[in-house]
């Protein structure tokens, strides 16, 4: 990718109606997707553009070369194919897809192919192999970490090791699902044993998702410099957590059942690619802080290894959608508040000679800016469950309650370049 | 299955040369696996006897009913079909494929479609979706605690909550490979920074693999009395562990680099049919330890959720070997040791609403005895590297070395039945 990738100029426009004002979905973007039309349709590979998502798997007649080979690829009901040998094919898909979406003598023969995304199910993009959670939201790890160990908020590791650790593969669902508040044991510190019974602090965590494009054979470290090419592209993730279960049971191996009963994604991969004019340099390490240890350092990725990306949380409970009241925004932050780089998060992962998998899911970990308008989880927000926040129709909240919806946005932002969005993270909590 | 399960009789016979006398695979054993004949060999089913395999794809012809629904799915290239609804198709098979073995009519027609166990590899039994780890031996938690945080060795919720975390499924492997020594971050104890390396502390760790058969959907719990019947069957594990690695890592999130570059299992998928005459009590927890929450316990599987498995260890070296020393025996466990049933953690695994799917592996957690002839791990062999253990020819170790070989074997044994093993759990470690 370069300054002047056609798919980046900010003056293409579309003839798919709507695309070129639609906030999320451009003709710059063109995430890919796996969908169905109805319940009983084969699912294969969609692109977004507007409000419409475009039949992939419909197109190998109209491509060529690698485009073409990349078409065929997309009667799969996930992405792995498309990404197992890297980004190469699907970047030729999106190359060859722009310029019959911004080209109108193509309008005539894609027109059959669109499908409106209302009339539209999105399944998750991978199969995932494994998924890992990160850690990397240095101002969430200290304002857990003051909750948890008021005298040792950031443990002495930190600074040098992007910490992380293996989540549930099986639960990940896409947005627009319901999830079930889990029962498990949570011990209140006065009381002598435990009690089981359904979570009283569900919380949600504002992540990113990273996907993984092309892997690596196991003893086979993946080098710094190597590490963004396997990087398919960027997703929002709602790393579900319940904090009562998680104080309880997470010493000494980390959380489980915790977080492990659902985790929600956006189901478009914004790939990297799309996101290319949105690297920007990773903010300096605070004076005095380590640099890393070299096996993580990189120049190129130092300059170019933050996304300038912007994400938002909106709650809806019950009572405000009966009484018509719009979603009300907890926060807003950055993924520039990653202490770590993903091309950083990659390597170390691998360095062990560990192997990464087409479709393993990253979790970047909670991102939460400095300041409380940029808290992503209601553990931060809420101090713990002791300051509650009200919202705009007189309710408030500590924790979750049933039929709380959760909504997360995204979205790609630089000066000269037209924004592009990840589409929802969306869920609501059923007792 | 009951006390007069034709397959689980003691003076049944096999026409096939050397399984009666076998120490492994008699006629009573049966168990799983996947075998290729040779590299470019198509993966499928097949059954051990003696030191042959059966080549179960190949039989459905001379079976009837769901036995031969069962040889039919024989052709995957894993278990994961045969289980996926369950235990009944397998056990099946594994009935009828008793009646065949057992009788010498069968003998011209079989004989062609067994072949001999060297001549074959063997894969994993299952894809495996997730890989969850527990901490179920109690004798080991209390003696790495030690190591770890000797004024706090067991913590508050070790008796309430079988303790687990997420593994790595990526990197688990069948017996017989190599394991690349990992490189990481350890941090010595004065030291001012971590320093970036391969292990110097790396080690094994004695468990049992616990494999899912039927699965349960999201959000909806296993009950402890039906989670026996989610088990297909046990093996062999070794969750290779690189000490160092892990103590400077794992606060506050759990092993992550330590753990997750290789594991290996024994290829066999021991049933829970070939199981069922080794199923003992659970050992009465000591005076003074809380019952199980109510979500934990059932009667029957306390009187029953036990298993008499008798597991040891062996490590070769490079100059062992050369000098045609046999392997020297390091500890002699039994699979007793778990402070949980099997039962318990398939339960409190999915209690939140997690879903189980076919083909998972749950790991016992290290089962070490109480005391050191029973130790599973090396940590605790040689308190914490402090104290080497000697080997027959002259060696020392605290830890391992490149060409050092661990071998695991185990076996189940009751009185009044024919004893049957696991097959082997090997590996050898490279720079």
């Amino acid at each position: 990718m370069t300054m002047i990738d056609k798919t980046h100029d900010p003056r293409a426009t579309s003839w798919v109606e709507g695309a070129d004002s639609h906030d999320q979905f451009p003709v710059q973007n063109l995430p890919f997707g796996i969908f169905k039309r109805d319940p009983s349709d084969q699912a294969r590979v969609g692109v977004a553009i507007g409000d419409w998502i475009l039949d992939v798997s419909a197109l190998a007649a109209d491509l060529h070369g690698q485009a073409k080979a990349a078409a065929q690829l997309a009667t799969a009901s996930t992405l792995n194919p498309l990404f197992a040998s890297g980004n190469a094919m699907a970047d030729a898909l999106r190359s060859a897809l722009f310029d019959l979406l911004t080209n109108s003598e193509s309008r005539a023969k894609l027109t059959p192919h669109l499908y409106a995304a209302t009339d539209c199910s999105l399944q998750l993009p991978f199969a995932i192999g494994d998924y890992t959670d990160f850690y990397t939201g240095i101002h969430h790890a200290e304002n857990v970490g003051r909750l948890f160990r008021p005298d040792n908020p950031l443990l002495p590791n930190y600074k040098y090791v992007p910490i992380g650790y293996h989540g549930r593969a099986s639960s990940v669902r896409p947005s627009g699902g319901t999830v079930v508040c889990p029962h498990g044991q949570r011990k209140m510190p006065d009381a002598d044993a435990p009690i089981f019974g359904p979570s009283q602090w569900l919380d949600y965590e504002l992540e990113m998702a990273i996907w993984l494009g092309e892997g690596n054979e196991l003893g086979q470290p993946i080098g710094i410099s190597d590490a963004q090419r396997h990087v398919a592209g960027l997703s929002i993730l709602n790393d579900w957590s319940a904090r009562d279960l998680q104080a309880w049971e997470y010493q000494p191996l980390g959380p489980f059942l915790a977080k492990n009963f659902h985790s929600t994604v956006s189901p478009w991969l914004v790939t990297s690619a799309a996101l290319a004019p949105f690297r920007i340099a990773q903010p300096p390490r605070p004076e005095g802080d380590p640099e890393p240890l070299p096996y993580l350092f990189d120049a190129g990725d130092q300059a170019k290894g933050a996304y300038s990306v912007i994400m938002e949380v909106y709650l809806s409970t019950a009572a405000m959608r009966a009484a018509g009241h719009a979603p009300a925004r907890l926060s807003r932050g950055e993924m520039r508040s990653m202490y770590w780089t993903v091309a950083q998060l990659v390597t170390h992962h691998a360095v062990n000679g560990c192997n990464m998998q087409t479709g393993d899911l990253l979790g970047t970990g909670t991102l939460s800016g400095p300041s409380k308008d940029s808290f992503g989880s209601l553990l931060e927000l809420t101090e713990g469950g002791k300051t509650p926040i009200n919202l705009p129709n007189g309710e408030s909240r500590t924790f979750l309650q049933d039929g709380d919806e959760i909504l997360m946005k995204a979205s790609a932002e630089a000066e000269g370049y037209r924004s592009i969005g990840f589409g929802e993270c969306r869920a609501r909590i059923v007792g």
